[in-house]
């Protein structure tokens, strides 16, 4: 049987690592502020998909003392990334693969820097709402699929391999949708395409995405900014088709009125994950001469905005 | 002796007309919600330059019930220009003068269509701190220097005549600095270094100017909404020196910590006078092909903010 390791037990981490232990693989959780109350009462999932309660789990509240394991995933917030130097060592041996479930572009490139050059590295993008409302308490309202995509050097394109086929038979067992993507960076991209407007305008300008599509003004703002992805997209080859912007636009519209994650981390008084969402990107098409004035301005508001 | 009607009598118009009263000129002032207060009780100056208190002031509810004057100067905000098509013509004969004492860009040409070819029109930038601190009451912090430039059509720059030279004698012997410029249309763009980006943003950001120069990301943004200031004055013929840019930056880092004129419309509910500041000088821009995209971004935020 495969070992999961769950590196932050939050929103993410708890609602996906609960379901894989559910589902009957071994799962290691490594906890921060709730550590304590995941140790002795264990995690409680409330969940559309039905609710269910995890009375022990394998509990850690330091990487130095897990086992190394077949799968690590990363759930920790970009803006705790700096911790991954010392937590990813304990984790791994020369087979294990790591995930990297986490917003924004770039940091399977860092982890990549730092781990040995044949280390299997993976990249998913989540589609899910889901809340931490209370220690060891998730609250999954929506959602939950899983895109997944190998990293390559410098982000090349990756064919699906068997063991991914293999690891996403995992999931899909524990209930987690899966979609497998030979193109991580495209996903990357598509994915930035709905957070960057939303997110940083969300907190700039103190809204709801309701709100920002209701108003002409921002929402010709947001297509502008989705614009700007596009264009960053394809100097890396990556096509995203207008249509697929058009999708965006009318997806936001139809949802109900949200509160993007990076404006709850902000109303929270939480580090924001702008280096991730905003900073990478903007390097990135920075590196193929490619300006980006209205992310560049988004990300400088953010930068004044953020709590350091 | 000449005489002069102001039209707005708030913290630019009480000041200004006070002190042409208090220096011996014949002054009518157009009162809006101040108006029994005023005829009643006059006016109270405070200023940095001496207080002073006029208890009989020439006050009018309606323009109808005014004559009209040799110079008429509108010190409404912007918001309110949709009256002034209702208002000038009761206060002008053939051979009266506009002076446009207002921010932004475009009121003097919007004037102009709505008046006799022959209508004197001149624009005045004022470099001002003043507040109406309650009903006839103006607290004058600092500065008061006016640059005053005839309007010619299409903003065509126009000569200093001796009657400017004459009306400006009557601003300096009430203790009005007034400079005379023969180029309206880059003193207009001048001024707007420094209101798009300080305005725009202290709204936007909540923030005031020292905060803004403070932070690199924001001061780096201030900057970059300069340089598209002087890239649209450019397409004018108007030329701004990057070192009137450092001048305007040094400046504001210099200055106490400042609540934008825009700032505080907001802060008190009040609307924000966007179309002159922000929507004029993008149309000017795209009139000559000419792009801003960081000040369209600004002015979506800002749409998106505006109290309707």
């Amino acid at each position: 049987m495969r070992s999961y390791a769950i590196i932050g037990t939050g929103a993410l981490g708890g609602f996906y690592g609960a379901k894989l232990q559910q589902a009957g693989l071994e799962v290691h959780f490594l906890v921060n502020s709730d550590y304590e109350h995941v140790k002795k009462s264990g995690l409680t999932i409330q969940s559309k998909d039905g609710d269910f309660q995890l009375t022990s789990v394998a509990a850690y509240h330091h990487s130095s003392q897990m086992p190394a394991c077949d799968v690590v995933i990363v759930c920790l917030k970009t803006t705790h990334n700096h911790l991954l130097a010392k937590i990813l060592p304990d984790l791994l041996q020369p087979s294990s693969i790591v995930i990297v479930l986490q917003n924004g572009l770039g940091t399977e490139a860092e982890i990549a820097r730092s781990l040995n050059p044949h280390q299997q590295i993976w990249g998913g993008l989540c589609f899910i709402c889901s809340n931490k409302i209370a220690p060891g308490h998730i609250h999954h309202l929506d959602y939950g699929e899983i895109k997944l995509g190998a990293y390559g050097a410098n982000y090349q394109a990756v064919p699906v391999t068997p063991m991914m086929e293999s690891i996403a038979a995992d999931f899909r067992r524990a209930g987690i949708p899966v979609l497998l993507s030979d193109n991580l960076l495209l996903a990357r991209w598509q994915k930035l395409v709905w957070n960057i407007p939303y997110n940083g305008l969300s907190v700039v300008l103190n809204a709801t995405t309701d709100r920002l599509m209701a108003n002409p003004a921002t929402s010709a703002l947001v297509e502008r900014l989705m614009g700007e992805v596009q264009v960053a997209a394809a100097a890396y080859d990556c096509h995203i088709a207008d249509e697929f912007i058009q999708t965006m636009l009318d997806y936001t519209v139809k949802m109900t009125p949200y509160r993007t994650s990076m404006k709850i981390d902000y109303d929270e008084g939480r580090p924001l994950e702008i280096g991730a969402m905003f900073g990478n990107p903007l390097a990135f098409a920075r590196d193929r001469g490619v300006d980006l004035p209205s992310i560049e301005m988004l990300y400088r508001q953010l930068q004044f905005l953020a709590h350091n």
